[in-house]
């Protein structure tokens, strides 16, 4: 999965970040005792960018697609929090087709044997279609235009009924004008500008080093390892299941750390997939979470709680906006925007910084001043032969720009023309508007995001949401307005820099430009009907999605729609002393992120993400806990075979998140079939199970 | 532990038996290669037999026997299956003292290095002192005379109440009895029969490899082993405890396998011990015990209770002998007493054909013909280094037979005078007929026991219920009088057979007989006194201790009881039809061993243990899921590493029962201190869980 569309919460990429990095370093040291990975490959023919879209390769990209969409789906709607499944999509594209392969070898029947070129169209073809099941907003804007969010909210019902044939429309017209906006410019992000694009660099290195023979063992053995814990995640899915016979049934509602402690949501949830997304995030992630967890339901929530009555009215239900329910939201809100305006200032600020010294300069070599990614081996003066090798065959295949500007115009005029008649306060003329503006920021994004790995989607998107609401006016249908456009917004440049990501990708494998983006278009065809199908499936099936407490709170979506309340309506229904909470919040995101930067990257690895604290404000800190549990294992795992669980762990971390995520499938299939769990594990305090026992004692 | 007391469940012995062969095999082929294990040590010093008595050591026994008898009680309790913790007696044993001398040595203080002759003296002090805590009767005999178990049968409740003061009596009364009984005979039984006694022999190699500088190494691997474990356990225990606030709470009622198994007593209740006790358990004891279990609770009795209000009345109490529980509690009876006559009358005809082999061939090196674990190396013709070294430090340090003899019969004067005074419905004349025969019954069990490691204690008990049972007869107390008898009978073979166990162990160590007897001396005092304060512990903490469906449901306690009763009453009381299957299990048992037998090893090993099958008609098959858990971990294990598994196996399984075991001494005092748990952890059906949730609401 392309690394810059995770920037929901936007520490999602940063691990990502810092894990590619470690093991880009070790790939990198790697590489310097081999000098050349080109050199190693140089017998192999590279197969034509037709022969390298195999019929095969799309076969297992569906499959990969519809399990990825799911796990995306699930991430989405419980909190929000997507590790990065990059090593996955290749590891499992590699087995499935090397698994393919091989029997048909034996059969005598192997036409075409499996190069990395095809490894690369299935990763991408992934990632694009997965993609959608974020940037779809499933978990965040689309969803927040539902009846079941607008009821959260205090203020106008304003919303549109979720159906699957509006949803598959409005992707299919949003979603591939990202690819046609930075399509021509590839080139000079990934030859020119010699962007690292880090996540892009560590899968073309993990699927340059299963094509050489010591990488296929170390390959199988990771596969082992995932297929074994996939299936202990699988089993413990199902076992779960068997005792959820109601609310606050099962090992979800084990108040493992006592009931007190349960009811301020501290608990282990015993749920394999946040163990696993513990084991990919980078220990500072999950102790950020933990803190942000223990500050607000260890201590803002109990002491506000105290003030009922005063601070808010007393008889409001537990959900409402104007109780507690509300300074849960806007303090999380205040954060996250507080931490994401800085972001976006600093990233804008290195992107303009970086273009205009390679600008002026033009000087491909030359150090980027601000680019602290770009020590990258390419970006030694000399051109090395892999270079050379790189740039002939990524320059060999060219997309014409009249194709790309052509293919932009055309969508943009058909979503001008139907997107109104799905979202009526959706103007033709908002969408001309975005659509001026798209094409530059999503040059921002894939560029940035080429420094730094760190994708500003939802932060443009949620641009998109104030400007557009307040310019359409909570009279005219704002909210809506506001979230369509978010939309639009989000899918332009997050495909954008998912596109340029999976360029640099097929640069280091020497895959076509011209694969990568059919592949990419492919790709995206296809998960505008997974994503929205994945979706309905989980919408159907689980009654009380987005309900807050429920097993899929949906957090994301009941920020934006909070987010687009503020943008049309001001400030004015926040409950007592709730705004100067916000300003506090959103003033200390900042100052944390400024001094993160300031006291340099020694002390500053130490310092919490505000991103990453602010996610419990809302839902608790349970996945927190599991999150600190997968650190556990994974620093004890460390401190005894470093070498081990560095190769491992992610497999096994991917197995987890894996299994329980493929769970959920038949677990959605049982619930739509009305079989329901025929045991209910239930905790009771002394009191109540006395009481209880003599009520089904007579 | 001596191997020799783990009678009540006959499989036991043969289980350790099976166990100790195993290892006895591994550490006959190691001694093949050393050939001389004295030679090793030859140069180091025996010290005299006071010498071997340090104040440390029974220090370090102490504690030892504390723990120890937490875990037996727990065990005995619970199904009454306790598995050989020799080992850990032994591990444990090694490493205190290791540890103490270790840091004395840093210290200077050191005055006497840690020799495997204290070694031995610990281990004898402590299977002396846990052996009361089987042989005392908590989980049957002893506890079968009080008013909680008297009320469990339909007939008679004549009931002697428990108090702490005449149980400590009644112990050192009847306990040292069994060591002056066969003191004299030690010579002919070690050195002139050279029997086996294949755990003394076991645990004396363990001993001896200990002391060997790579023994260290390896002891100091399992010790690390057992630790972490043991921990485990522990921490897992005390997380038990918090859900476990009311009856059928907690991890001990998790339908694992759905509510209508959970009914039927089908679950795994996850208890670390029986875990671990099933690692220590032979495959075939598991299979057996799961069996049984399959064969009652799932076909039996739900067939007995369709016939409810035919077979029997069908408003009896759940609990009453008249009813499903009279059939539960009589087949078990009858199948243990079919296992137990049969292995009576072939270890019996065993014991006899040896000794009339040994008297009139008195050619010590001949080989029995019925003794199939005589091929031990000592029984070679010519006498080896090892064996010459080993006889004459044996024959160094003699006991006086007059001192022997007069032990005897002055405590047996004593017990005379006093035990009338505590049971008044056992004359003294009931007592002296058991002092005569005493002897000869303990020498016979001691012999058995030599040659097969299959002790035969709670048989001869059984056999004085119903003589004394029947002499007194059930108007003048023969329940009580019945249940005294068979724990003086018990008492004395017990004690018997556990000493000459020791007296081989002391052989093969170059331990001094006189320290040895000692040792078992001061073990014996030291257990009747914790034994009966450990048990008051467990009597006082937990109220429904005997209970049926209880934590500690004491199964042997009712199963003697009833016997008593059958042996004084017939079998008037029975329930329809339960006669007519008694007899049905009672010689299918026998059959079963028949064909055992006749089919030879290779088959026969496949053949499951009447007395293991009949443990689970009683209390249910969740504790032999339990330890199938522990059966399967073990055989996953040693297709991974059968080395290592083989090495580490009996450590774990160790940690996991002692951890779990020591757990029980702060969950006690919990219970004592009025300290309840503070969750319930129920499971409810949907439609119960429904109503409750209304309930709770409203």
């Amino acid at each position: 999965m392309g690394k810059n569309e995770r920037e929901e919460n936007d520490f999602g990429p940063e691990n990502q970040n810092q894990e590619e990095e470690e093991e880009e370093k070790k790939k990198k040291q790697l590489k310097e005792e081999e000098l050349s990975v080109e050199r190693i490959f140089e017998n192999q023919e590279v197969p034509s960018w037709r022969k390298q879209l195999t019929l095969r390769a799309f076969v297992v990209s569906f499959v990969l697609s519809i399990l990825f969409s799911i796990i995306v789906m699930k991430l989405n709607l419980t909190t929000g929090i997507i590790p990065s499944l990059n090593v996955s999509a290749g590891l499992l594209g590699f087995f499935f087709v090397k698994t393919w392969t091989k029997l048909l070898h034996k059969s005598g029947l192997l036409r075409q044997p499996f190069t990395r070129q095809e490894n690369t169209v299935i990763q991408t073809c992934v990632v694009a279609s997965s993609g959608i099941a974020f940037s779809g907003g499933f978990g965040s804007y689309l969803f927040a235009m539902s009846e079941r969010i607008a009821k959260q909210s205090t203020d106008t019902l304003d919303f549109k009924k979720l159906s699957l044939g509006w949803i598959i429309g409005f992707l299919f017209v949003v979603s591939f004008l990202g690819l046609f906006s930075v399509v021509p410019l590839r080139k000079i992000m990934v030859i020119d500008f010699k962007l690292t694009y880090p996540s892009g660099t560590a899968t073309a290195h993990l699927i340059n080093s299963f094509h050489t023979p010591q990488g296929a063992k170390l390959a199988k053995k990771q596969v082992r390892e995932l297929g074994k814990f996939f299936t202990f995640s699988f089993i413990w899915g199902f076992f779960q299941w068997f005792y959820t016979a109601g609310d606050n049934c099962g090992f979800a509602s084990f108040p493992s750390l006592g009931l007190k402690a349960f009811d301020n949501r501290f608990f282990f949830d015993f749920s394999a997939t946040y163990v696993g997304v513990g084991m990919i995030c980078p220990y500072i992630v999950n102790i950020s979470v933990l803190l942000g967890g223990i500050i607000s339901w260890g201590l803002m929530w109990p002491l506000i709680e105290d003030r009922k009555g005063d601070w808010y009215s007393a008889d409001l239900s537990s959900g409402s906006m104007s109780g507690i329910q509300g300074y849960r939201v806007f303090i999380a809100i205040a954060m996250i925007l507080g931490d994401g305006l800085y972001n976006f200032i600093k990233v804008l600020s290195r992107t303009l910084l970086g273009l205009f010294h390679q600008l002026r300069y033009k000087d491909v070599s030359s150090e980027l001043p601000v680019a602290d990614h770009s020590s990258d081996v390419s970006s030694q003066s000399q051109l090395s032969y892999d270079d050379k090798r790189r740039t002939q065959l990524f320059l060999k295949d060219q997309i014409p720009i009249m194709f790309a500007v052509g293919g932009y115009v055309a969508i943009a005029a058909i979503s001008m023309a139907t997107l109104p008649h799905i979202f009526h306060q959706l103007k033709w003329y908002y969408i001309f508007v975005i659509y001026i503006f798209a094409p530059a920021l999503a040059f921002c994004n894939a560029y940035g995001c080429g420094l730094t790995d760190w994708s500003l989607a939802s932060t443009y998107g949620k641009l998109a949401i104030f400007i557009i609401g307040a310019w359409a006016g909570a009279a005219h249908g704002g909210v809506l307005a506001g979230l369509a456009a978010c939309g639009v917004m989000m899918n332009i440049v997050s495909t954008a820099s998912d596109l340029m990501q999976d360029f640099k990708t097929g640069y280091l494998t020497l895959a076509s430009p011209r694969s990568m983006f059919v592949s990419q278009i492919i790709g995206t065809a296809m998960g505008c009907v997974i994503s929205p199908c994945v979706f309905w499936l989980f919408y159907k099936a689980f009654n009380d999605l987005g309900q807050p407490g429920s097993q899929y709170p949906a957090p994301n979506a009941v920020v934006f729609r909070n987010i687009v309340l503020l943008g049309v309506k001001g400030f004015s229904s926040l409950p007592k002393n709730c705004l100067v909470l916000c300003y506090v919040f959103f003033g200390a995101a900042i100052l944390i992120n400024l001094i993160k930067d300031l006291v340099g990257k020694k002390w500053g690895r130490f310092i919490p993400l505000p991103m990453a604290m602010a996610i419990p404000f809302y839902i608790g800190s349970y996945f927190a806990i599991d999150m600190c549990v997968g650190s556990l294992i994974l620093f004890v795992w460390e401190k005894i075979n470093k070498a081990k669980a560095d190769a491992l762990a992610p497999a096994v971390a991917s197995g987890l998140i894996c299994g329980d995520g493929i769970w959920t499938l038949p677990a959605s299939i049982l619930a739509l079939a009305g079989v329901k769990p025929p045991i209910c594990m239930k905790f009771l305090s002394r009191g109540n199970n006395a009481k209880v026992d003599k009520f089904l004692g007579s």
